[in-house]
C-alpha cells in the first residue's frame, strides 16, 4: 500500500541526544506505526565523528560526515539537527529549509537568538521547524501552550527549567555542602558540564524561557531582554534560613503578564533563584527533573513535569515532533499550527516590565564585621526606603575574618528600594562582602 | 478576507460547562483568533431550559431547544455535545456525525460504554469526535498521551481524576471528620452532587481510566472491566495510620502493562483508595485538583496537574478542541490523529490481569472484640497463606459494642492471598465488622 511508504529522516550530530533519537526510532518502530500508520525511516546521519561506537547499530545507513548532502537528500523529508551552538546550526538549518525540508532541533539557544529568522525563512518555504526537545526534555509543554491551553490568556509561568541547577540546588540543600562541592561532583556524575556556565548562570533556562515567553504572550524577544542570575552566590546558610523559613530554593524562570487598565500588556520575564513555598508542587521537584507551572485565565494553574534532558527524555520529545511532521508530509501540508502559537503576523515586540518595578519579598544575606551597631546601620537605611523588616536571623559563627551573615526577610517592597538599599549598604565599611539577594515567590 | 470566515460552533447543553464555553468563546474571542487566523463563531444552542439566566449575553443567538435542528443547520460545523447521560447524548452524537458535523464533548460515562460505537461512526463519516475535556478538567491529558508522548510505549498512569474525592480525601485527612460528615459539606459548597454515588463509589474515575487505557495501549476495554473501589469505608483512623506509616491516601486510577517473555501485553486497570508516599507529587495534590504521572519506556516518569472540573477549567480543554478542529474544518481535513492514540484498525480487546494476580502491600484495618487471643487468631490466618507482616498498629479505643481497630501493614502478598485471609477472618466470631483493605502503591 503507498500510504505504509516511510517518512525519511536525517540526521546532523550524532551525539548522546542522536544515539538517543536512533535508539527510540529502532525499539520502538512498531508502537509508532500503530499511531502514525507508516513507517519513520532513518536514512542517513552526518556528524564529524564518523568513529566513536554509539551503542546503536547504523550499519545499514548512510553515515558520514556530509551534512550539505544530507540535507539536499531526496530521501530525507525531515533533517533532525542536533549539533547545538550558534553558526554551523544556523546554516545548517537555514540550509534545510532552504532545501524545503522540515526541521527538528532542541537547539533553544540558537532559537531564542536566531528564532526569528528561522521560522520566517520555514514560513516562507511551508515547512515546519519543531522544538519541543529544546524546553523541559521530555515534558511536552510546548505542545500544552501552543495547544492544551490555547483558548487562555496566559497569566504567569514557573519554571524549573535547568536540570543541572537543579540537581545542584537540592544537594546543597539536602548535605549542607557549600556550591563548588556539589559542582564538581555533579561534574563528575555527568550532571554539569566541565564550563557549566551556562547552567549555573542561568544562560540555558533565560534561553528556555525566551521561547515560553513567545508562545506564551506572541513576545517577539531575544534572550538578552531577560534579566538573567546564577546560583553561584548561594551558601549552605541559605538553605537552612530558607527551610526555617518554610521555603525551597529553586532556580526558575518566570514570566508574569500585567494588563494596564487600557488594555496593553506589559511582560515581566526573569530567571533567578527564588525562594518558593515549600509546600508547593514546584518545590517538590527534586534533582535532574524539571517542571512549568503554567496559570491560564481560564484553566487556572496548571503543572507539567517530568525529565528535563538526558538521552532518551530528550528524544522522547524530539521523535513526538518527528511523528508529527510526518502526518503533515503525508497531508501534504505544513503549518497547521503556529509554531510559536500566535500567528506570525500577531508575534511582536512587548513593554517588558523592568526589574526595578517587580514588588515582592525579599531574603537578604548581609555579611557584616561582628560589632554592635552593625545591625541598626543595615536596618536604618532600609527603614529610609521603607523597606520593613519581617524578621531577623543572625548566626553566631563568625568567619574567620571575623564577620558574621546577618538574614534579613522583608516585607513586601519594590524592588528598585531594595536594590538602592544595598548600593549603599554594601559600600559600609562593616560590610565585608556583597549582600546576597533571592527573592520570594509566594502564589505557587 | 475569505480566510477570516469564522467555522460554526453549536451547543447543546446550556448548563454550567455550556456557560464556561460560551464565556471563554466571548471573552478570549481576540486571542483565539490571534492564535486560529479566524474566528470561532457560536452560531446556536439547544437546551430544553431556555428561561434560566446563565449570566452570559446569548441574545445575539438563536437559542431554543430544537437540537435536532442544531445539528443540520448548515452554519453548525462543530456540535458541542455537554447534555451529560446516555440514551440521549448517544442519539444527538451519532445524530450529528450522521449529518456530517464534528463533535466536541465532555462526557466520559457515554464514551467509556460507547465509545467504539462513536468513534467508528466518525471514522466512517470522517469527522473528528473530540473529548479532551472528558478527563482531567482543563489538563491537556489526552494530547499528551496522544501527542507528547506518542514516542512511548506506556509502562503505567497513576491518575488522580475525581476532583470530588479528592476533595473529600483531602478534607477527612485534614480534619479527622468522618466520611459523612465531610460528604454532607462537600454537597453544601457545590463540590458533590445530591447524590455522590458516580464520585464515591469510582465509577466516574473507572469511566476516565478506561478512556486512558484506550489511548495508553490500544485496549479496547468498557469501564465494566475495570475493578473499581469507592472511598466509603476509609474512616478518620485510616488517615492518622497513613501519616504514622509516611503514606497519604488518594483515589487513584491506576493502569500498568505487564510484557510477557514472549512479547505480549497484558493490563492490569483498577480504580481504588490506595496509600502513596507522603513525599510524592501525586500525594500532594489536594483538594479539587487532579493529577495524571503516566510513565513511559523513553521518557521516564511524567506528571499533568490542573484543575479536574469546574465551569472554566472544562470549558478550557473544551475550547481547545473546537480550536483544533476549526483547523480540520479550515484544511477540509479530518483524522489527523485518531482519536484513540492508535489507528481504529491497532485497537483491540487486550488481555487483563485479574485482579487476583497483583502484588503489593496492603494495609487492613480489622474490627475485633478486644479480647486476649484475636490478634493472635487473625495473624494465624495470615500466616497460613504465607502473608507477612510488616507492622501492626493496636489502637486502644473501644466502641461502644466493645469492639477495637486492628491496623496491619503486610510486606508483599499476592491479592488472592490477601482476599482468601479476609474471607476467613471476616467470619470469626471475634471480628465484628468487615476488614477495610487499602493498596499501596511504592513506585511514584
Amino acid at each position: 500500500m503507498t500510504e505504509r511508504k516511510p517518512v525519511g529522516i536525517g540526521l546532523v550530530g550524532f551525539g548522546t541526544i542522536g544515539a538517543g533519537v536512533v535508539k527510540v526510532l529502532q525499539r520502538n518502530a512498531e508502537v509508532i506505526e500503530q499511531r502514525l500508520g507508516f513507517p519513520l525511516r532513518l536514512v542517513r546521519i552526518a556528524d564529524i565523528d564518523t568513529a566513536t561506537d554509539r551503542g546503536v547499530d547504523v550499519s545499514h545507513l548512510r553515515f558520514d560526515a556530509d551534512s550539505d548532502g544530507l540535507i539536499r537528500d531526496p530521501e530525507v523529508d525531515i533533517v533532525v539537527e542536533l549539533v547545538g551552538g550558534y553558526d554551523f546550526a544556523r546554516k545548517l538549518i537555514l540550509g534545510a529549509i532552504d532545501a524545503g525540508k522540515h526541521v527538528a532541533t532542541a537547539n533553544k539557544a540558537l532559537l531564542a537568538l536566531h528564532g526569528k529568522e528561522i521560522f520566517d525563512a520555514a514560513a516562507r518555504q511551508s515547512v515546519e521547524v519543531a522544538f519541543e526537545a529544546s524546553v523541559g526534555g521530555g515534558i511536552p509543554i510546548l505542545r500544552s501552550l501552543r495547544e492544551g491551553l490555547n483558548a487562555n490568556r496566559i497569566e504567569s509561568v514557573h519554571g524549573i527549567m535547568n536540570g543541572t541547577t537543579n540537581y545542584i540546588l537540592t544537594e546543597m540543600e539536602k548535605t549542607g555542602e557549600a556550591f563548588d562541592v556539589v559542582v564538581k561532583r555533579a561534574q563528575d556524575l555527568g550532571y554539569a558540564e566541565a564550563d557549566p556556565t551556562f547552567d549555573i548562570e542561568g544562560i540555558d533556562a533565560a534561553h528556555k524561557l525566551t521561547l515560553l515567553v513567545a508562545m506564551a504572550y506572541g513576545a517577539e524577544l531575544t534572550y538578552k531582554e531577560v534579566p538573567t542570575e546564577g546560583i553561584s552566590d548561594l551558601a549552605p546558610i541559605d538553605f537552612d534560613a530558607a527551610r526555617e523559613l518554610g521555603f525551597r530554593i529553586k532556580l526558575l524562570g518566570i514570566a508574569k503578564a500585567r494588563r494596564g487598565e487600557d488594555g496593553s500588556e506589559r511582560i515581566e520575564p526573569r530567571v533567578h533563584p527564588t525562594m518558593i513555598p515549600a509546600t508547593s508542587l514546584l518545590a517538590n521537584v527534586d534533582g535532574a527533573m524539571n517542571a512549568v507551572a503554567v496559570t491560564g485565565d481560564i484553566v487556572g494553574r496548571t503543572l507539567f513535569y517530568g525529565a528535563g534532558a538526558g538521552e532518551l527524555p530528550t528524544a522522547s520529545a524530539l521523535v513526538s515532533d518527528l511523528i508529527e511532521i510526518a502526518r503533515e508530509v503525508r497531508r501534504g501540508g505544513a503549518g497547521r499550527v503556529a509554531p510559536l502559537s500566535y500567528l506570525p503576523g500577531e508575534l511582536g515586540p512587548k513593554p517588558l516590565i523592568p526589574m526595578g518595578e517587580i514588588v515582592g519579598r525579599y531574603y537578604l544575606r548581609f555579611t557584616a564585621v561582628d560589632r554592635p551597631g552593625v545591625l541598626a546601620h543595615i536596618t536604618s537605611v532600609l527603614g529610609e526606603r521603607e523597606i520593613s523588616i519581617e524578621s531577623v536571623i543572625q548566626k553566631e559563627r563568625a568567619d574567620s575574618a571575623g564577620s558574621v551573615p546577618v538574614l534579613i526577610m522583608t516585607h513586601p517592597a519594590r524592588e528598585w528600594a531594595i536594590r538602592s538599599a544595598l548600593e549603599i549598604i554594601d559600600r559600609l565599611d562593616d560590610v565585608t562582602a556583597p549582600t546576597v539577594l533571592v527573592r520570594i515567590e509566594e502564589e505557587l
